[in-house]
């Protein structure tokens, strides 16, 4: 399949790269094979006018739990620990495969329709996320999240390495699957150094929650005389490559080891907020050249999987925090969306960039809307004003997902009654409509 | 006109009640006459089926400059004051009235398309900004901004007085006319006693922007030995019922003025955050009864007029500063974006509730989309949820303005590349698409 874009608003986000205008992009199979001149006799099967519309790389959603947007709206306005133990993992507990998979299905039709190619999910039923990432033709790094103390955990990666040889490279080489213990207080030490001596085999990214509450701090510093980052590092944890979500409470120290290890921090601003777990540290993160890259989190504590909703966050609340408005620009924002969550899943120079020799991973913008009006600087529009649903089209491994706003690879109204089904049956209620 | 909407999913925001499902709203004129049970041989010429639609009142932007969006996106990341005096102060000095009437109606269609259906604005050229709010259909608190010292105060003063008697009451009770003076900064102390005592005859609402940058504040407690709201208040100005927009660095005595004069305080997160101006007190003023509304400020500042962004950050920015996630509950959100809107413009009792006898400002959301559902807090969907984007149907004065994501009371293709092409020629640069 031969696919040309042409007369493209172009983004690329190549380093020192500057918008294009009338671009044109030539795309065969899965790859972008060219950006301007065509190849040599190369003859579309597909030609598409982009006038008025912007290409840009898919946005890279880093660290998130997608079966969990059955829980979405359930409880809110709540104490952060109360949330998670009397509300969140009860509910948890009774969760079934038919359930992670319509709430899975859920979560994609959104990230869809908000420009997100790829994510990084943590979560339980893995199998089930698999299937719903195979039919829907995006992208992912999938873990399962493991808890608990030796024996419960070693049975649990011996679940997820069944899990990594079932999928791993799968679906057109759509999946990755990394290895997720959930973070150092859910995790007994005894099963965070087995999996770290298992590891020494398997070489797989790791995926973990670290420091996202001051007392989760609080807590490791009275009983292991560490801080998350410092006792996980200790543990030779950071050896692999690790997708670090959160990251809110940090000494210098910490940051000096994140940087050193070159650890992949993903900042999820809007969980932060909602759950008043506060703001992370991100200017001095930058300025110690860690990989920041964004999540939004499950769509329990956020409450959507709305990425421009992250960059507008990211580049707006750390201007108020150091009250300095020249902190977190646009376009670092736009980085951290897309490069550097390419980088943060391991798929540095395959994904993230529009570029020849990359997958087809691109998402169209309709620029005809107020609110992109006028265009001085397409880069600050993207990030300050305009909104998810301004994504009209999204193609992943050269296939087109999204056309003119419509899913192509599922039923919508189909899944969203079946996740509401599944999530009223879990929790109780009534069909609000 | 009679107007029945049948089936809806209602949210009334009246003290007290709940959501309403299978609701019924029955429109005459420009009112809500009956909810529920229909009026008495009540024929509808239009009956509008809200079948999995949420109907709630439009929502008040309670501070802004519509004329501003010229200056969206052309000059971003930038310190406060250089911004402001170097950027934005001289573009506005080559404005014309043509540029305000274009940029007034860019910004008339983005406010629509995000469900407001109020606005309080400050700006110049308002003969402008009337014929924009006249034509199409929106309810607007128009006043012109007055800067200076007594001479040049007192001829804007006059323009202001001859502005009010054009067109306060005007387009069908549509439009208000207040007083703007436009900061303590701006307004020397002579100019600012003139416009007070010529107000005990006027009785003009007024429209001042109040301690927005710790700069500001810490300058007049050297120059004045008081901060801009002790300052103000000795003047006597919140004799008068006030719209006081920002209100970031306050003292406790100041939040205690403010409660007790009953100013009426506009918080504008998305632009104290894009400014680098800090966070605002809203925990401190609501526990001191303040009512607080929100605003988008100027789109050069934020950069858009989404209120739905708005609602979402003060909901969440002030869980974080505090560390509570209890602060700042959705309802409260939403209040701030209608019934506390609605009295900061001094429409109490008139907008801001679906209510028999209140004006038919109201918007209709369509819940078909991934991100509604499952459906357990409406509340809670709409404030951390939604996007402006769902807002699908919007009535203003009991007349349908956007029915089914279509504005009927102008060309918005037209109204955006006038817009653009004002911003262009004050600017510079070349269309970017």
């Amino acid at each position: 399949m031969k696919i040309k874009i042409q007369n493209a608003l172009l983004l690329t986000m190549a380093e020192g790269d500057q918008l294009r205008q009338n671009a044109d992009i030539y795309i065969e199979d899965n790859k972008i094979i060219a950006i301007g001149n065509a190849p040599e006799g190369f003859v579309a099967d597909e030609l598409i006018d982009a006038d008025n519309h912007l290409v840009m790389p898919g946005l890279v959603n880093a660290h998130t739990h997608i079966g969990m947007s059955l829980l979405r709206n359930y409880a809110d306005d709540l104490p952060f620990w109360p949330w998670l133990t009397e509300k969140i993992w009860p509910i948890e507990d009774k969760l079934t495969a038919n359930d992670v998979y319509w709430g899975s299905m859920l979560s994609i039709a959104e990230m869809i329709r908000s420009g997100i190619t790829s994510f990084a999910d943590m979560y339980f039923f893995m199998d089930d996320v698999a299937k719903a990432v195979e039919t829907t033709g995006i992208r992912a790094n999938l873990a399962r999240g493991m808890v608990g103390n030796a024996e419960v955990g070693a049975q649990k990666l011996a679940e997820s390495l069944t899990f990594k040889n079932e999928w791993h490279g799968k679906a057109d080489g759509r999946i990755q699957v990394d290895l997720a213990p959930h973070a150092p207080y859910s995790c007994e030490k005894p099963f965070l150094e087995h999996l770290l001596k298992t590891n020494e085999v398997e070489k797989c990214r790791l995926h973990i929650h670290l420091s996202e509450s001051s007392k989760e701090v609080a807590d490791s510093i009275e009983s292991l005389g560490m801080t998350p980052i410092a006792y996980v590092d200790s543990l030779g944890l950071f050896e692999y490559p690790t997708i670090a979500a959160h990251c809110v409470h940090l000494s210098d120290e910490d940051i000096a080891i994140l940087a050193k290890k070159k650890v992949n921090v993903i900042h999820n601003p809007g969980s932060n907020l909602k759950l008043g777990n506060g703001f992370a540290p991100v200017k001095k993160m930058l300025e110690a050249g860690v990989n920041v890259a964004l999540g939004t989190d499950g769509s329990s504590s956020n409450n959507n999987l709305n990425l421009f909703e992250e960059m507008n966050l990211v580049a707006t609340v750390h201007k108020a925090v150091h009250e300095d408005p020249t902190l977190v620009p646009a376009y670092t924002a736009l980085e951290m969306a897309t490069v550097n969550g390419a980088k943060a899943l391991g798929l540095e120079g395959s994904i993230g960039q529009i570029k020849e020799g990359y997958l087809a991973d691109l998402i169209m913008i309709d620029l005809k809307k107020p609110h992109f009006y006028p265009r001085f600087n397409m880069t600050a529009s993207l990030v300050y004003s305009a909104q998810a649903s301004d994504v009209k089209d999204v193609m992943v491994n050269g296939k087109w997902i999204m056309r003119n706003y419509e899913l192509l690879t599922m039923n919508e109204q189909e899944v969203c009654e079946k996740a509401n089904a599944c999530a009223l049956n879990l929790i109780g209620g009534t069909y609000v409509k």
